[in-house]
C-alpha cells in the first residue's frame, strides 16, 4: 500500500462512518510507519484536527490488526508529559497501558493514559477508528521502547 | 420539550451521524438553559466525554436556530482562561466572535476562540452538531453577558 493508497483508504474510512473532512485536510493525512517501513504491521493514519500551545484532538485510523508501538510522553520543559484520552468510534482497539490488564475498547468506550506512562495499541479484525483528545502533541519528544523507532 | 425530552432527541441526532454512546453517556446528557427557562430558543445539549485538569471534549448539539448566549471565559487563579475549538460535524452554525465577522460552520469547518474573547452562536435552520476541544471546563467561571444568566 503506498502512502497515497493510505491516504485514500483512510478518508474512504472517515467517511464511511459520517466523519467530514476539509479537503484540505484529506490531503494532509499523516501515514506514520515509525521509521519501520512496515505500515500495514506497524503504523497508523493520522487527521490533526487542531494542535496548539494547549490542546489537540486528531483522528486515528487502523488498519485490520494495525499496531502503534509501545512509546510514552515524557515530561518536556517543566511540563508534564502529553495527556491522552483515546474513544474508539469504529471497530475495536486492544490498549495495553503500563500497569493495567489489556483494555478492549469498542465504539463509545474510552480511556484516559497519564503523561509518561508507556502504552501500546492494536486494531482489532475489523481495524479501528479512533478520536484523540490530548494536550500539544510534540512527537520529537515520544520516546519509543523499540530503538529503531524514529519519529 | 422536557428535558427528557430533549436528551432523547440527542441522542437519536448523535445516533444519526454515527456519533456512538454509552448508555451512562446517553442518560447523563447535559441539557443547558442558562436558567433562562426557555430552552428551545436559548440553550443547547452537551455530552462530556472528558474533562481533566487539562482537557476537555465534549458533543453540542443544538435544534434549529437554537442560541448559545454570548459569553467569555476569563483567567482563573493565574492559568488563562478556556481555549476552545469548535468543529462542526453537522447542521450548520453561525459563530460570532468579538472582533470577526460572522463565521459560517459547516460540517468539516472549526474555529479555535482564544481565551477570554467574547462569544456566542446560532443552528442554522437545520440544527447542528459540533465537537468542542478545549481546555478544562468549568462553567461556574464563565461570565455571560447576560446578567439573569446563571450557570
Amino acid at each position: 500500500m503506498t502512502h497515497s493508497q493510505a491516504r485514500e483508504r483512510t478518508a474512504a474510512e472517515l467517511a464511511r462512518v459520517g466523519i467530514v473532512l476539509t479537503p484540505a485536510e484529506r490531503e494532509s493525512i499523516e501515514i506514520a510507519d515509525f521509521g519501520l517501513g512496515d505500515f500495514e504491521r506497524a503504523g497508523l493514519a493520522i487527521v490533526v484536527y487542531v494542535n496548539t500551545e494547549r490542546v489537540c484532538a486528531k483522528e486515528l485510523v487502523l488498519l485490520p490488526r494495525q499496531t502503534c508501538p509501545e512509546h510514552r510522553h515524557p515530561p518536556v520543559d517543566g511540563e508534564p508529559g502529553k495527556e491522552e484520552t483515546f474513544r474508539c468510534r469504529d471497530g475495536s482497539v486492544h490498549l495495553h497501558v503500563e500497569g493495567n490488564e489489556e483494555i478492549v475498547l469498542q465504539p463509545g468506550d474510552q480511556f484516559t493514559i497519564p503523561p509518561d506512562t508507556l502504552h501500546w495499541f492494536e486494531a482489532g479484525d475489523a481495524g479501528a477508528i479512533m478520536s484523540e483528545f490530548s494536550t500539544r502533541s510534540t512527537d520529537e519528544n515520544d520516546v519509543f521502547t523499540d530503538p529503531r523507532i524514529t519519529r
